[in-house]
């Protein structure tokens, strides 16, 4: 998914993503605890939609826990690899190891 | 910061905090990485504006990494906490462990 950055001078958040041990139950939690509603779920991961974002929950083994900024230019990052969902990215890390998911904007 | 939500059905996700070992370089890298700006920054933490939510850096002795949902009825998760900035909010746990605090919106 491509949004259009509301203000053109900052780089819009696409989505997060935290390590879940187990995607039912914490689908289940969240969609029970906190208003957000299922856009994608496997047994691998799933995928929440937020009012201003996407929430991503992941098994360990599927992908590390990041956070994915869309931005023009991505391939100046790093070569994109290109995902099941038309999307294309690479990925980046913080000085602390955090990943960073560079998600082409177009 | 309160923010009304787009839909009033989404819970906003206010802002995501993730663990550095230092404040200094993780802000210089995603200062310089990506396109935020710094809204706050002291020794153990920092935030960052993203086009549509806010990025905290916080070293691991000050906060866990976790997701801060804004929504009506905070005080129902847990007692309100207040902070420094003026926001009060508690700390609830999805099944795997991962922080999630629930700020008031008032």
């Amino acid at each position: 998914m491509t949004t259009q950055s509301k203000t053109g001078t900052l780089d819009r958040i696409e989505h997060v993503a935290i390590s879940v041990r187990d995607i039912p139950s914490a689908v289940a939690w969240y969609t029970n605890t906190l208003r957000c509603k299922v856009a994608y779920q496997d047994a691998s991961w799933a995928l929440l939609d937020f009012d201003n974002l996407q929430l991503a929950l992941v098994i360990p083994e599927q992908h590390p826990p990041h956070i994915a900024v869309t931005r023009p230019g991505a391939q100046s990052f790093g070569p994109l690899a290109a995902h099941r969902d038309g999307t294309r990215s690479t990925y980046v890390s913080d000085p602390a190891g955090n990943s960073v998911e560079i998600m082409a904007a177009d």
